[in-house]
């Protein structure tokens, strides 16, 4: 009996070339795969929430794969976990309806950006934040954030290169969190996302935080539909995919 | 002029064998006295407040060391910022009294042992957290935590083949803080620590917390000077030496 397996993964993609797999490079999706074909004999073909790309995390990245198999959810992702490197762990795996598909049936994903802001780099957890030096403005950049919120053409936002049709997102949450040790949370939900768009809004925010751009001017940019206006993308190594909603 | 600089290093222990220079392994004094040696053009010996184990991390650990340099503090540790590998990061560096000596003048050091507390392992900060799949009771942790505070002798939770003369240690702090994601932090202040004691004790203390030992029976096995009856030695890499006080 062919049954539909719904995966949590949590990720670490310092090591990887993203999620989806590609021809030369590793990457998370070829990972599993490869640890599937051996718990369970059978090539399957995983289909994740979206891609993410090289070097960024997830928390709770969501996949779902068909497969004929008398294993369980438990016994596949204890198996799962005992082959894949410790940079990738299943959290969750069950058996679900046939029809579920983890692309298409997205309500809303959350991203978060992590940005550590102080003069010093960290040693311990650089992997994990983007240092940003000079002290940033957290009153401009959450003034500049709730622009975000709302149906809005995040063209300008979008990474050159990857046109989409349509370009218009809901954004349901976009807020700046003041964590310990000079760590800033920039946390985004949204139905959808554009490709580079959460990296490109925060090397735009960081501008505004810089007092390079001001809110308004910000809001301007978005509204441009100009790529070219907005800020520089933001380095991967500091966005986190922290949940998907189905 | 022959200068006395005091050096403030955060670090990730992962990738070296411990702060101390040794022959055939990578260390974290050896690195710094390298970079040292490229940017005043000394060799310099860096005498660190306490060694720290191979892939024990630091928040702050210090340092001095004696050179006849032109450079203040400052343009020093921009020098071996530039040189030293990302995972070892100079927080402060400045000319201090001649007298100052990193090792004999500590007052207090307090370290924090972070435990990861739930069924899956992370992928996302595996490297600084030792991972217990079975819940911990606090309320014990807590209750045994209590019974270090003051003047005790240490022995049972000294590292055996690492004999001292004097094995009474003034504990200053002790506490089990829970932070967000599962996560525990222990941490303890003292006027000095002795070889692995603190691995020792969170051995000891999560032995506690799975319920094998009660917080009495701790309290007699720290009594006992035994080594043989504490827990085993928690690993390494959740352990960090938080700061040093003068």
């Amino acid at each position: 009996m062919i049954k539909n397996f719904k995966i949590t993964i949590e990720y670490d993609g310092s090591g990887y070339h993203g999620w989806q797999r590609q021809k030369n490079d590793r990457t998370i999706q070829e990972e599993i795969e490869k640890a599937i074909l051996t718990v369970a004999g059978q090539q399957v073909s995983l289909t994740g929430s979206g891609r993410t790309d090289a070097g960024v995390h997830a928390y709770a990245q969501v996949a779902n794969f068909k497969c004929e198999t008398h294993l369980d959810g438990q016994a596949l992702s204890g198996g799962l976990n005992s082959l894949t490197a410790d940079d990738i762990v299943i959290t969750g795996c069950r058996e679900i309806e046939e029809s579920f598909h983890a692309r298409y049936d997205v309500k809303s994903k959350t991203y978060v950006y992590k940005i550590l802001n102080r003069p010093n780099p960290a040693a311990v957890g650089r992997q994990y934040a983007w240092h940003i030096r000079k002290e940033l403005n957290r009153d401009t950049m959450r003034a500049a954030s709730i622009h975000l919120i709302g149906s809005h053409d995040f063209k300008a936002f979008e990474g050159t290169g990857s046109p989409r049709s349509h370009t218009t997102r809901n954004v349901f949450k976009a807020g700046l969190m003041e964590e310990k040790n000079n760590c800033l949370a920039f946390e985004i939900k949204a139905d959808g996302f554009l490709r580079f768009m959460v990296r490109n809004i925060v090397g735009t925010l960081v501008a505004v935080g810089l007092g390079k751009i001001s809110p308004d001017e910000f809001k301007h940019i978005m509204e441009s539909r100009d790529r070219a206006l907005a800020g520089a993308t933001a380095p991967a190594h500091g966005l986190f995919l922290k949940n998907v909603v189905y």
